[in-house]
């Protein structure tokens, strides 16, 4: 279905510069498993190389919040951009970072409220309260 | 700017089905502030009733994620939505609730990976891994 | 504030082919009055003339749903892709076609509602059942 | 396919206040078909109570716009959404309710004809006529 | 799936309104495959009629930009929509006027990198410098 | 109006890792002007860094496709997202690169007509072709 070719794992071994991306993911995921997502990626490898690097960057190194509130906020963009195949490995990223089933509820909730506020507000094209300018 | 009237403080004291929900406001955020968004709401009394009392719910009753957990996943959803006065309300909201400088840019950081990666995944038409299918 | 020039009624008046789409617009709609939209587009003759004829066909010609509903599909359509301008200016016309406030209220009322089961039918990945399919 | 599990009859059965809703949802419906999308809220039980409320207020209770207008606005927000599964569940709806060949026509000639002009207003960052402005 | 008939050819062929406008395709691609997207279209000949018109005018008439540059515009558009159907289609059209993978690649790009930066400017709220406004 | 601070020459020149950043856009560019895309994501170094060092590499960086048509591109996800600033940003680019009102009214009617096909492809639920599948 996909645009471009999916990288097999022999075609990876044999490109040296796509296979130390994976070799990387597969070492700071601990897991063998690399999905489809980085497959279609090795088709552009300065691509693959910059966005895994900002993603360690972004989702993995030690930052200000932590791994699950991270994948929760990549969850909730992927919904609103309606990205089928995002917030199911998003989903499944947090679920393996420690999602319960209640946390999962409440960020449904939330999603839910947030994109029916969010059209309510543009449709009455409601003008930015003065109070919420950063000063 | 709005398509609809914002209500003055006089309009709403004159409406009893109205005022009630703005004491409410008043009285649950423990300030005399209501923005425009519940002016404009105003308007649909039965709207107005029924949206506070999901927020109440979702945003600030007790629950499996904290307060600022919630805001961010908010702002998260106004940002790819595209809506102006939600990012502007939403983002005072948290830094009402301690958002730091740090985590808002590792917010930001988030949504703007999150942005990138979803077009990538949805240009390449990536199909979605059996792996992340809920058992 | 536009991306490219809004012409003025003296520019209009000037150019022959351009004058002949405002002369109709003012003619169908009874009034002197052509917003910006159609000032923009007269940067471009044949979209002018395209996009004037489809909306003819479209929004003005009879047919199979009255004038009204057209407008609140095309406000609902207008709100969930986050246009400013166009929610204003076909609000500003389904009024002119007789909305009332209780329409108004239901209409936003659906937006919002339509807005956050679309949210939770994404977040949640929802597979369609057989039962809606096209026989 | 779902993030979350879809609810059998049997486990809605066995559990008293997800079975309530969908007795009232098959009772208000006069059907004992009950889709996917309130089997996946079925693991938040508050959710599925507030969105089933929300929806009977909105798109069943008598008011101001005929069943049949709702579901076209309903179908329209979704479609800008980009929802499959709501577009799917909605046309469904609309033509349960009467829609004709000749009605979901012209709703596809107008979402269509919305989704160009919004973006011909955006890409010209077109601004709002005063004449548009709420008086 | 689709949530109207698909035509096949016979049926297409009973039908001298829709023929003509399906025979024109024909000719003006040298092909004889017509996709789906028309065989949707069909149910509505106006609207089929119109908007082969206007594809012609837009993407096929000679004009200030090439024809594989057009396409990539369709794609980042279509990408941004959450288009799964058009991705597919204008892709494929862009590789049959010589899209290389080398051009398929920078595309994805800057498409990633496009939607990485309207959320940032979207989350920060960014206003327009006065030096980017038409003079 | 912007959710963090816009920073000004004097702070940035008082911050060695935001003026080095800085210092490169202006000596690429080739023009003192900074717009505020930059100055406020001075806020955020490590951001800041990559997001240029990325803009570079993709709309900058000899390749592929010729810088016009890179900001072609980027104009038309910047419409489909909904984005003012980069509307305005890269439309004032892409005029300093050369794109001519011919080209930049057929860039908003491909823009217009991709919006347009991406909802009727939508609405109408289209499957895709197994002809466009890559092989």
């Amino acid at each position: 279905m996909a645009t471009a070719k999916l990288w097999t794992d022999e075609e990876v071994a044999a490109d040296p510069r796509v296979r130390a991306v994976f070799d990387d993911i597969r070492a700071t995921r601990k897991s063998d498993f690399v999905n489809n997502f980085w497959r279609a990626l090795a088709n552009q490898p300065a691509l693959l190389e910059r966005t895994w690097s900002s993603i360690k960057d972004v989702m993995i190194n030690p930052g200000a919040l932590d791994p699950l509130t991270r994948e929760l906020i990549y969850i909730a963009v992927s919904t609103a951009n309606g990205c089928s195949y995002c917030v199911h490995s998003h989903t499944a990223a947090a679920r393996a970072k420690g999602l319960t089933d209640a946390q999962h509820g409440e960020l449904i909730a939330i999603i839910g409220m947030a994109a029916e506020t969010n059209a309510l507000a543009t449709v009455l094209q409601i003008p930015v309260d003065p109070e919420f300018e950063v000063k």
